[in-house]
């Protein structure tokens, strides 16, 4: 037997034993079933087509195409997770303690049709998407509740998704989740030990290596983490050192929604249209001492499952080289 | 709408929205099928069953039945995620971080039945799987090679089960994981601000309340936590302060395989023999500057999924109250 290799991830701090060999594992059969490209492009029951926006709840943007019709359309999520009106209080009753679940839950109606998704749409309209994200992203922030903005998106059943029609969503926590703040002050700690930003120096190692690159764009660069958590798991970084999300220009907008457009293809194409989660991490603010964190798209299809291992030590168990998958993407014509 | 609650996990740090409004989501509807008794004792091709001993690789631990025949087996992972032989190496080349992926991934096949599951077996039975924990769990803490080891439970194809026939799984790993090691820490910061293990606080508070209270027994309690993850989510914990699973007593084991098998039976027969991990969660070693650590079970049924929200910013949606998951296991006669 070959000795797997455990990786470390600066930037998470995961530990992820990469073990190929697993691969043969009984439950482990490569998805096999073709993927079938829905062609109904309206269903008269589907509360995000065209024609039953009063099957949703009112409105809170859209963006308009040529003829005045919504091309994009953001909406409150109708089974919020949070409430949206109310104060934000807080309780400390012993080892019990707890905050009202005030927030902000919203839905980000990709494209008219129902029969897309964002790895086959057009990179100026996957723009639009983006161009949503950051309106909302800023709006949100300017709730003096939230602590932390989500946006993410749920592909496929897999991957949680209870509505075929292309969507993302995007959530205000009237707290900081604490994945978020170990990542921050792990990004802390390594700035202040060297000076430097610790993903500017992946990207640079990344840019320099090659093997786990999958597309480089003008401003963005897709690749498969060192330390992938799982198969095919690919990072979307911005090149420029850029703490949040929010301050993204709009000729790196238009890099990015050609670089994730893309990234996405090929998964869509290479793996048979996995499902798949992605996320935005990033942090609220701008300025004066957040030199340390550098925001970032992470992009995980969901081809194996967790388990108790997994759950239980938080240690990630990688069937697959990450520099064979990222190969296996670059040669993905798109 | 009923404005929900975030409540806060002093033991894990996790946040978790207790939203139970949001159980009328479309993708969460209840399981509706019946559960299927598996009414086959022996198969001829399964590798865990007698007469196939030979299909496993060499056998390191039997307990033995009164006929001479064995009750419960360890053996190797066929599919082990890590080398058994093999030095540990640590490599350091910039920011890629690695070390060589040896350690110890064994199998305990629970019964010579492949038609049983802990649930369904009895409690004298189950005493000889934990005592085949605890052998083990020591054994594997001699190899000095071995930061922790970590015993868990598949239960289920939607817990990432790959094989039918009862068995649970133990990973002796050369790392200490984030998620153990983050446990560590908030423990011992308990500790120090106020003298006391935050666990021995939280059974207090748990046995005072009673509302999440599953089972009380004589040295062990189970219940579902104040901030439970998921629906169902049910710890157990020794009400008696021990850092390590590896000190735990016989008479206390005899109790833990009854309460645990009682536990299990209550989600067996309440929710339709659900698909479950559970892990247990214990530090290496014992004696001077353990006193904050406090070991347990965690059993986290398999109802719901977790989405891009919960893989981004690592907090849960509960879409169920904990005290009414508590009493409607409370009230399931086993």
């Amino acid at each position: 037997m070959i000795i797997p290799e455990i990786r470390y991830n600066l930037i998470t701090r995961d530990w992820v034993i990469v073990s190929p060999g697993r691969a043969k594992r009984p439950d482990e059969v490569k998805r096999e079933e073709g993927f079938e490209k829905n062609t109904i492009a309206y269903k008269t029951d589907c509360p995000f087509c065209p024609g039953n926006e009063d099957k949703t709840p009112p409105e809170i943007f859209r963006i308009e195409g040529a003829d005045r019709s919504w091309q994009v359309r953001v909406i409150p999520n109708k089974f919020s997770a949070l409430a949206r009106e109310g104060e934000l209080h807080r309780k400390v009753e012993g080892v019990k303690r707890s905050v009202s679940g005030v927030g902000i839950h919203e839905v980000i109606i990709e494209s008219p049709l129902h029969n897309v998704t964002l790895a086959l749409l057009d990179n100026s309209v996957v723009a639009k998407v983006m161009q949503a994200y950051k309106y909302r992203y800023l709006e949100i922030y300017k709730d003096p509740r939230i602590q932390l903005v989500t946006i993410f998106k749920n592909h496929g059943e897999g991957a949680g998704t209870s509505l075929e029609h292309t969507h993302s969503q995007i959530i205000g926590t009237p707290v900081m989740p604490p994945n978020v703040r170990n990542r921050m002050e792990e990004a802390m700690r390594y700035y202040d030990d060297t000076g430097e930003c610790v993903c500017c120096k992946v990207i640079e190692t990344e840019l320099a290596d090659r093997e786990r690159i999958v597309i480089e764009g003008a401003h963005f660069v897709s690749f498969v983490p060192y330390a992938a958590l799982s198969s095919f798991h690919t990072w979307i970084f911005p090149k420029r050192h850029a703490p949040s999300f929010g301050e993204i220009r709009p000729d790196e907008l238009e890099d990015l929604a050609s670089l994730l457009r893309t990234t996405l293809a090929k998964l869509y194409y290479g793996l048979n249209n996995p499902d798949f989660n992605y996320v935005i991490r990033s942090i609220p603010e701008v300025g004066r001492g957040t030199e340390y964190f550098h925001w970032y798209i992470s992009i995980v299809p969901r081809l194996g499952k967790m388990a108790g291992f997994e759950l239980g030590s938080g240690m990630f168990i990688n069937p697959s080289l990450p520099e064979d998958n990222a190969r296996f993407l670059r040669e993905i014509p798109v």
